[in-house]
């Protein structure tokens, strides 16, 4: 694979400004066909599918199945939301002629799309952040053209699906174009991908490197544009006191599954464990440990991540004060990671800042606090989040609000008695958080939501019936909801 | 005015921080009073406020009895926002125990507030962009603290307004440091509040220079926060020849006053008109050109404003094939402004991107192509704006909506017949465009959407009703509207 030209990355973004002129107008109804024929056309390349993403990430079988029939799950969440149609946010203020001083003017609002959208596939997960994943999806939902950067990890795995997206718009009469796909190894052809004046925005998935050099060169443009970079997280989880006596034993096991599940691979892994002493974190602490020995070292996604993730854990464990709890007691082999539980002082930690950086991996470490102070001066010097976790007894949580309250601040969602990994595709969901997790804590990149991210509003004042959009009209023939002088209602105009 | 120092401007920062940490908990019920309170405080100032205002921006006493009556109706219009409640977005999907494979959390999401928000007081509206604007207003509403940098064009209307809002939060019982005034001459106070790490957000109204330096220091923070900066326009008004023919008086009528609105001192100020040839241009060229030289020059706002204005008049009128067409009759005094009307070919305008420049104050440009496809052309070349104007009479706007259509990607407002002049405050307003009309073309200044850039989603995982903001519980004691299941209601959980 080699980097793209400059010119043909100008002739790529031409062709995705050619396809939004006609993208923009397609109606909700048939952008929801086309966005089913996509999950439809996935679905029906079948298990070789499968087969290549197995060989080109190293995930299994049943993570990978389960993965795409969450993509294709996406992708119908998004057809029934432009179906439905009330996500434009359609405001209406009518005329009021004979007011004094001034007479009031006719004024409709609803979101249009933004324009050609560039989304770079991400490692970690072939199907749903990838060539079809959420970021593709929310941006045609938008009205929005897509040109697709594949991740050099899986070419093969993105060419099949990026075929299913291109037969699936030829099939619904989408203009040619609405979806682009690109291959390149390096860095550059990125970055020109961010840099090219038609590009009007930008959905990222990865690291923080490369999160922050992609928001770094499209708020440094000519013209700024809006980058979606969410750059994972340490996911900090807050185990209360109450929980260790009631129930440790329970908490380790969910814990050890949650640290290693997919080899830590997901943004939402919980790296980061914390407690205040009491009578019961010896005890946490070794069956944590023993549960995480048990954990057969597994192979990562590619040889890259797999280096790095030796690095980082060495760099980790070198800090001081940290002491390694566990690992898997078997042998890692080639590109394989090994579980591994450390453990530090909250002095340590709160003095340390690389302590709160990401391993990316099945690791984890548990800081232990002497008391709440303590707790609360770790938690403080946790950057932003994706997630934060707390465990707790019923009473106990009620004590600790004001804790809650503030650990609140550091991320896009909390749980209380669960574990972070598993995104739940649902509207409540929020994916996002706090920079560093994301360059804009404002949108979520999973439910849908996440559409918001590619489209503005557009005020319409005292456009005749014909001109306005039909989802602005009087007659409301979508039968949409919209905010009319200031009250809800799927009802016309009267 | 001095500058302020590094150790002000922390402590400012440090004491709005923890504004922050009570003021986020006040109930939607008590920021309606607050913001109420403020209103009332500053109509209780009577007509000092407004000779205070005259003597410090020369503007008229009628313009600025409406422009408080303006501020003091957003401020209300917050109030009711807040009271009501339903602005956080609150989506509830209840839990699903027993889903195959996996069960189903309960995920519960709403809007939190950022943090302490830096604003900048605008020079051309005393009341409705500065102190107590919109910028405040939202904020205050969302639940963030406000630190005000005053605009030094007038140090004493601010300080006026300072105190109203003062006296309104002991009065509601607001947290001290809720709204701190910060006075300083020049750049470097205003650099130092955005890149303090306490503040979370920056709202600012002025010129390209300010507002883009201000988004550059935000964007390069090493943590980012979001500006919205709104930094003018030309505003370009498209004149199709069928309304030429039937109402050229009328339209030159209408745009006689609209550039000369205020000295011209509006970011929505028509600064281009565009047109076609056509037998009534050289009419509507010489109704317009008499009814601008009968308008008399004015005192602008300060200075510097008037300084800028005959130099940035003089470089407009200097550029290739640019021709005057009229200005005031009357001999201009110090500081005043005569009214400018310019015309120029279409093809130069193409060609010649300093005419797309804007020229703050009572400045007009007059485009001239030979036909629709040169008019397009011209459109092309124009960038971001926060309104474009279409007047054209009714079957000759349905035979150009293509060309609508077009503008339209090129503003956050399209206007139909009418002036863009006049910002209608209500949930249907849109004052935001694309670069360089503001830093981000997905949020408004005006309107109550305008709360929607102080805050973030969060989601609440699996939390006990207790623990839970009062807007997500089961009993929906508010009575809020909420996505339910993916069905808008405002029915309690059951």
């Amino acid at each position: 694979m080699s980097e793209v030209s400059w010119q043909e990355i100008d002739g790529i973004l031409k062709r995705s400004h050619q396809a939004f002129l006609s993208y923009q107008k397609v109606t909700g109804k048939d952008k929801a066909s086309f966005l089913e024929a996509i999950a439809k056309e996935i679905e029906n390349i079948g298990d070789s599918l499968i087969r290549t993403a197995m060989e080109e990430t190293n995930l299994p079988e049943a993570r990978l199945a389960g993965e795409r029939g969450r993509t294709c799950n996406q992708l119908r969440q998004f057809a029934a939301l432009v179906m439905d149609g009330s996500w434009v946010e359609a405001r209406i203020d009518t005329a009021i002629p004979d007011r004094a001083p001034l007479p009031k003017p006719d004024l409709r609002k609803m979101m249009v799309p933004l324009g050609p959208v560039v989304v770079f596939g991400a490692s970690n997960f072939p199907f749903a952040y990838s060539t079809a994943g959420v970021d593709t999806a929310s941006a045609l939902a938008a009205g929005c053209p897509v040109v697709l950067k594949a991740h050099p990890a899986h070419p093969r795995t993105s060419d099949l699906v990026a075929d299913a997206i291109v037969k699936a718009a030829g099939r619904t009469g989408m203009p040619a174009d609405v979806f682009i796909h690109v291959h390149a190894a390096g860095f550059e052809t990125g970055k020109a991908l961010v840099q090219h004046p038609l590009t009007k925005a930008v959905g990222f998935t990865g690291s923080f490197s490369g999160g922050k050099a992609l928001y770094d060169y499209a708020t440094q443009r000519p013209d700024p544009i809006p980058v979606f970079s969410e750059m994972g997280s340490i996911n900090p989880v807050f185990i209360l006191p109450g929980s260790m006596q009631a129930r440790s034993e329970k908490v380790a096991e969910m814990y050890a599954a949650s640290i290693t599940q997919s080899v830590g691979q997901f943004c939402t892994n919980p790296g980061l464990l914390l407690s205040m002493e009491n009578n019961h974190l010896d005890e946490f602490k070794r069956q944590l440990a023993d549960k995480m020995k048990k954990v057969a070292p597994a192979t990562m996604l590619h040889p890259g991540i797999a280096g790095n993730y030796l690095k980082n854990r060495q760099h980790a464990l070198a800090q001081k004060g940290v002491t390694l709890l566990a690992e898997s007691t078997d042998m890692p082999g080639q590109n394989q990671a090994m579980a591994t539980l450390a453990t530090v002082k909250a002095a340590d930690f709160i003095s340390n800042p690389a302590l709160a950086e990401e391993v990316f991996g099945p690791y984890s470490l548990l800081v232990t606090a002497s008391n709440i102070t303590e707790l609360k001066a770790a938690a403080e010097k946790i950057p932003g989040q994706l997630t934060t976790t707390i465990i707790g007894e019923e009473e106990e949580l009620i004590k600790y609000a004001d804790f809650i309250h503030l650990v609140t601040a550091k991320a896009g969602r909390v749980i209380i008695n669960g574990v972070p990994t598993g995104v739940e595709v649902c509207p409540s969901m929020h994916h996002g958080g706090p920079f560093p997790a994301t360059t804009d804590s404002r949108f979520t990149s999973v439910g849908t939501d996440a559409i918001k991210r590619f489209v503005r509003p557009v005020s319409f004042q005292n456009f005749p019936q014909a001109l306005l959009p039909v989802e602005l009209r009087n007659e409301n023939a979508y039968g949409i909801w919209r905010l009319l002088n200031n009250s809800w209602t799927r009802d016309k105009v009267s």
